[in-house]
């Protein structure tokens, strides 16, 4: 185990009553005005907008509608404008990751005279954060109770990601049940962005981490047993509750604590999404087996321990490692998520720009090579 | 799942290198004055304490020796009378579960003229508490990243509990190295203390709670892997690190977090050791098993699943449940550890007394019988 910091002071209120907490919640800390942060429009008709406006009947509040999927630097200038006029005590962000991780930049630009993408680019020049809160609509990024967002320039096709624990949610109100509208589709995207965040902390080469190791592979386990469930019935409460506490717990820093880390898959899906506007979680699907398959030499021990404790499976280590890059890839199909880039029309146009940038940026434990990111894109195209 | 909210502030500073960072995280709080609280002096001639010392050598401190193990009221009514003359920013606790829970109450005493017992028994009674902070060197009570605190009132015979967030440390230096002085038989009780926390959160008849229950499947398998060679090997920082860990993962609210919880093993420790002065660990590992027999019916299901993920049994569920109950009890004598009350000469004297209060307080998720908690005393002589 290596050395490490933990904090996390992220409060988590779960369950079907979460919502009739939060006027406690804002009173207890005094506070009064509290700008609203949305997505695109779709809460508008919802239960839950109505029963947030009710259960904020007493406080003064303001709403900013329009917060996209791939949140844009663009739109949070525009909620920065409106929220400075508005000068609220707190934001208050109701949806699913984009929204949260855009009011993340929004609280963290709030006092600031520098423009918010050079503080995405470089956070630490944020001296005061405007406090945040979340009602979560979406179970995927773990935005919910972590330090973390990423954010879209669209003007200059980059996608990046800033950290400070400032941004924690002070605190998160996750109702199960607000995850029931969801589509089968967009539930498939976030299991698979779930899955993906353990991968990315859990293929490590740390020694003398076995908490970590096995409470990553709970998770898996976790959403192979129930995601499939899931999506087969989506108004389940109990199938919802568990995704989405697999969700926050995927991190929240609990898994990550004390070792290496890899975020490559993460690193080259940022880069597709950054010039094609796919869903995050369509884009790991794709590159995550491509990825296990590159880098099986240097994984291979993990990847062992991945097949036979997640996948249970048995005999010679090389087939064990052969099937479960495949059982993964299956499980992502099985879900209804496309497998290629090609059934998104993405061609290898962009190849050589997102590779330049990924080997000067150096994605993951071990920086991939050029030879390495360039095999992991032609193999994701078909 | 149950509803539930999740709140966890403390800042786990963990590592070979983590003491270096006490005077920034002092100083970037503004504490000037730091209370120290010790055990009964084994560390005077340490090397951790000549460390701190230094690293503390801008501070102006005071320290206070021997808080016992089960810390007792009584001294802590010392401790604070010392402290309130000092008049410190933060207590810095110093040592095992016993200093850090006796501080906890110090915290939480002394803006208040009540008596400390009475706030032990009604901790709501406090309104404003002391900063806490802590450098662990025990590994065991997970009371370095949790709000609970056990005390004796040994006037009474009497040993309770309390929580309150606000007595977190506001951070924990967590030094597997500070452990490598404890004795085997040390040792020992941690991992049977470690093992009995999750326990009491595991075997809960809670359903769809995967994570927590594969969370602290994790943990128990940990244990069951390492603690052995831990006991071969006491200064292998690897081994100490990842019990260290376990300790501070199996009760900083994670595993128990929305469902049920049992502590009628915790339960029924306390009353033994409120009349004998045992270490805890030790009556737990005599209890444990005890307690599993007796409410084998009422946990049948979660003691089928317990032996099949934890112990890997495989056969039909009676002998399951018989022979993980054999096994739990193997692994604790394994440790080296007295396995029943004859051993520590403690006979019936005092059951009467002690299963009243039990039956009054009530114990268990479904509060334990009389008959049953006879049952587990009588069965534990012997």
């Amino acid at each position: 185990m290596k050395d490490f910091s933990f904090y996390n002071p992220t409060k988590i209120i779960f369950g079907r009553n979460s919502l009739k907490s939060i006027s406690n919640e804002l009173k207890e800390r005094g506070y009064k005005k509290i700008f609203l942060t949305f997505g695109k429009g779709s809460l508008k008709n919802s239960f839950l907008y109505k029963a947030v406006k009710f259960e904020l009947s007493e406080f003064e509040s303001l709403e900013f509608w329009g917060i996209e999927p791939n949140p844009r630097v663009e739109t949070i200038r525009k909620a920065l404008e409106e929220a400075k006029n508005f000068n609220p005590d707190i934001v208050l962000a109701i949806g699913g990751g984009s929204v949260i991780d855009g009011s993340k930049l929004l609280v963290g630009s709030y006092y600031s005279d520098i423009d918010p993408w050079e503080l995405v680019l470089d956070f630490s020049k944020v001296t005061k954060v405007l406090p945040l809160a979340c009602i979560l609509t979406v179970a995927a990024t773990g935005t919910e109770m972590d330090s973390f967002a990423v954010i879209t320039n669209w003007a200059k096709n980059e996608k990046k990601a800033f950290g400070d624990v400032r941004v924690n949610p002070i605190f998160s109100i996750l109702n199960p049940e607000f995850t029931f509208s969801l589509s089968a589709e967009q539930t498939a995207y976030g299991i698979v962005d779930i899955y993906s965040h353990v991968c990315e902390q859990y293929f490590n080469t740390t020694k003398f981490a076995p908490i970590q190791d096995r409470f990553s592979e709970s998770i898996l386990n976790t959403l192979i047993e129930y995601g499939p469930q899931l999506l087969k019935d989506l108004k389940n409460y109990d199938l919802r509750s568990i995704i989405m506490w697999s969700s926050t717990m995927a991190l929240n820093g609990i898994i990550g604590a004390g070792v290496n880390q890899d975020w490559a898959t993460h690193g080259i899906e940022h880069e597709i999404s950054a010039f094609y506007d796919i869903p995050h979680g369509a884009g790991l699907a794709i590159i995550t087996p491509r990825w296990m398959k590159e880098v099986k030499k240097q994984k291979h021990d993990k990847l062992v321990q991945y097949g036979k404790r997640v996948w249970k499976l048995e005999g010679d280590n090389e087939t064990i490692v052969s099937q479960s890059i495949e059982l993964t890839f299956k499980f992502f199909k099985d879900l209804g998520v496309k497998m290629n880039l090609k059934e998104w029309e993405i061609d290898k146009s962009y190849f050589p720009v997102m590779i330049k940038r990924l080997v000067k940026e150096g994605v993951g434990e071990f920086p991939l090579s050029k030879e390495q990111i360039e095999n992991i894109l032609i193999n994701s195209i078909n």
